[in-house]
């Protein structure tokens, strides 16, 4: 992903995005359920870096397994690049945590862009008060291992209903997450950025009062030399 | 809907009016699930201006049926009317949006009371910002068409787990919806505006440091002349 | 529970709580999808005052019912001792409400520590104003008698999938509930103090870019005296 | 419960005595999602014997618990009296078992006239192939204690989301079951029996032919007499 | 729709006539949930003939509505053509029955092809042993009137989360419900009659011990002469 | 697994083991939901073979998608060593089928010991009349890559809620689907051997009329010789 490929698509909506992907043909890549801890946090793009879990075993999954360096999810967090978005496949389940106020904290030092689970956080009220993108289904205060085994690192994964390869490109605003496939990641961003720049126009347009008759979807022509010359005023 | 009903009903929150009409015998009229965007907006009374969805259908759900003018979303948009509440039969389905922050703002500036879905918006954020009232499960970014293909307006309809019919008056404040059959709005409106004044009066009792024995409900006759005198008082 | 155990347990999270619970061998005492109402509300802890419901049945869960002074929910706000927590089993349906906001009142002015359910509260933004900590599912306008028949007061119950008997002791903050079993309060106090500490310190340290490899958990016995050194800086 | 409405309510359907309650005011006695093990067992009918849970808690549910002679499952096992129903309030979780075939066969033999849970039986397939009635909503392998703690025997419950007070009447076929209040019971009864040689005469029309119109419900009064001629015949 | 597309769509299962709808770009025709009553009666194949309802509401859904000609469910049963299946919205909700033994008998006698529901039917057992193909949620003794209040006729439906025109054609067998868009019955049906004899051919290869590879999908060409000699001797 | 392993395993019930498992500190090894298609199947034993999958994406899952044999889908049913139990994590998603009878036929045909799956089977009709045990959620039609993408064999998966790695021991019976971590299997065969002489014991005890209490659990010692006996008699 390069720059103007990131900085557009921090530039648009969540829903902007979804429209571009439907007209790809891709009608399943918002995260269903999926909220932001902190609406007011700065908006997340990133390259998903992947940890897989399945439900826990008792024998497996004692306190002890954290102190094993080779633990994914521990790993993980040292591990995830500056940058990218750590994305947990928590099987939808947000009866134990996917993590808490330490690792979000590390990452966020790290220079992670973004963490993103279809479970729970820990310590939320913590995390929620972070300059930083977090999204889960629900805070969840128990321990990890008591209903998550952690399996690997940089593997496709399902998350919030959605499938998630490494790489694919995760975008996050206040409203949530959506996953843009890594290889249309500049074609989506550059029309998400023209729509953002149609979808302005439009609602400038109903602000001031006009009806959306002929305006959006714009099937009446002499709309076209009014957006053409607002696009020109606001110089985009 | 006169205007001391409607005056009434804005004045009255949505738990008073849910136990008048369960006195009137109504027991499932609270819209289910349903909650603002927006718990400061402006408190919303209206007729409901009713719009029905199915699932989708690929071959009919297209981008370019909302170029339609007569598409049912679209139309009712520009077709509810001011005052009226436009309220979308979404099927409990946040997977897709109801509708976006265009549609919102064009039903805010032609006077439109408020909206209300059993599904979910998208650019929930800006509409969150308006104050205007707006009801939903979730947020939703996705496009309309991807899981909603919008069949008819004016209509009978579910909405939360609710029948609303037509006219039917939509009540909505910070803790959520209730519907007020259109026959009995007027008499619901008098029974829980003095329903009102006596909570409020309990309120202060209680605020005041005394007991709900006796108080609420009134089983004691000794509080019948404290009620009238605190009324007096505050000229209600 | 003496007054160390009450201050101490106010002083730790929900989430360090669980986690000492589990290493007592404790998987489920957090109580699922129970949320604040009032997320800058004090901080909860006090004893269970426990109220059982069943679903409602018409002949008897009319208006008239509230007027009997022995009716549990109205008995329970009266009787609950100050200090203590009121829970009520909802069976997790908050198509209902549990209780409004003059009850909640009532608890409030009577010294009682907080009010907790697994459905939900009507009057859900006053309740929110309060500067008294409250826990449901999410609002719910209709009034209790029309899906809750209120059986009984201090007996165990199951609340948010969680077993609660009369004595344990609820603890709350901003991220949810948990329960401690009544016998083992004290030393889940002392632990979570400790546990506190040292989550503090390995905090400190994340917060100052240092990896939590060898720290969290510490497995570095070179982060051993870093911490004695930063607990005695700290006083604590 | 005397013999006539014990055998009045083994000779009519859950469905009609569904809409005989309804008649009485009674919207919420199915037991919702509940099912017969062998569809083909006999037909149950007879008075609640209750037995209340709550969620496991490890310290209190081991194996060791069930060797106390007063563990309320086990119990409840050997004092539920012959002709009544074992009926559990499992909360809805069939995650573990409420019962096995051993307890079931040793109720069985007792001559309890049945058995209901709204979570799940284990050796589901022994207690299918008994000619006895059980109701669950699905097989469930893993022991009652993984989930279910036993708190007391002969209260008020609920059970597949409908109140059930010991000594109500439970009433269970291929269908289902569902609790009619003791008060009413033999009235219910009685009009449940006259109700099934209306609809029986109605199914025997149906059936040859007749339409629906004016015969169901009667408002052709030239029904009436074929129904008087029908009902001789059938000497009922 | 002409005997040969009925006959064609009566000799092909659910499973292939859905892969030929993706085929064709439709990815959510199949009833998600509804199972057959009988799943030895015979296939279902006809238009849909539609009910439309909306939750019930206690002043109009009282048992007295049945007795006005133009309730919308009885006169659906009335009017519903032989040939047609009768498919109602009940709006997933099985709590009260959509229909029970007597209507059902009616529509039967009467030549109707099937029914479907997305809620439940009451007198179940009865249902399941009638030669006619009903499908359901579940059983579900209640009256009709407690949830449901019967809106319309042969208005688009939705029904197990599909949308469902008046005269599409419905198709049933054993193992559930796929609904076929009017306007591609045919082609469809021409489609799916091929297609099971592919299959037919490849589950004879299997059958005798061949490999899939190459096979199913048909890529290794060394099958295709096996195919047509195998179609030829079984004169298909 | 060893022969002795094996038949163990298939001469005892999967409640059985779930107990065994429970004493060995497992309780969620049994895979919710899950349910036989032919309860009349013989018994199913054998270790996990596993597929595991995310949500579909509509460029990667296209029918095509299926000629490639290298699709994780069709090789491994063509790899699954004869013996194993085919095991698809489908992510509790029955909306598209996992599987259908033609690749059930062949995993039969190739000697494989089962096959499972927490999502639906296509062609259940024809699987359930198959002397081969399938397990599932319930019939789903659609074609497989409308809702799931299948990225790998042989890792570790989720199946109904549980853990399973490759190797790990699937048991199937009647009731449905228990798992044993691979390296207790046969001491777990050899208690749930011994327990199930025991609980035949108890159950012959308590066919012929004697009390639970003392027998079971065995807190009688009078009960032990008897037991020895049996025992001796039943040569076991």
């Amino acid at each position: 992903m390069n720059a103007t490929t990131r900085s557009r698509l921090a530039a648009v909506s969540t829903a902007t995005v979804s429209t571009v992907l439907l007209k790809h043909g891709f009608r399943n890549l918002f995260l269903q359920g999926v909220r932001p801890l902190n609406p007011a946090a700065p908006r997340m793009v990133g390259p998903a870096y992947t940890l897989r879990t399945i439900p826990a075993r008792e024998d497996l999954d004692r306190m002890e397994a954290f102190r094993d360096p080779a633990h994914p999810q521990r790993r993980g967090v040292e591990e995830c690049p500056p940058g990218a978005v750590f994305v947990i496949d928590s099987r939808g389940d947000a009866r134990a945590a996917s993590a808490g106020g330490i690792l979000v904290t590390r990452l966020h030092r790290r220079g992670v862009a973004g963490i993103v689970t279809d479970g729970g956080f820990r310590d939320s009220p913590e995390i929620a008060a972070m300059p930083f993108p977090a999204y889960h289904l629900r805070p969840s205060a128990p321990a990890n291992l008591i209903h998550h085994h952690c399996v690997e690192l940089e593997v496709p994964i399902a998350c919030g209903g959605v499938p998630i390869f490494p790489g694919d490109i995760m975008v996050g605003d206040a409203e949530g997450v959506v996953v843009v496939p890594a290889g249309i990641a500049a074609a989506v961003a550059d029309e998400a950025f023209e729509q953002t720049v149609f979808e302005d126009f439009v609602q400038a347009r109903v602000d001031a009062g006009h009806t959306i008759r002929g305006l959006y979807p714009m099937t009446d022509p002499a709309n076209g030399p009014l957006f053409e010359a607002w696009r020109r005023e606001q110089g985009r």
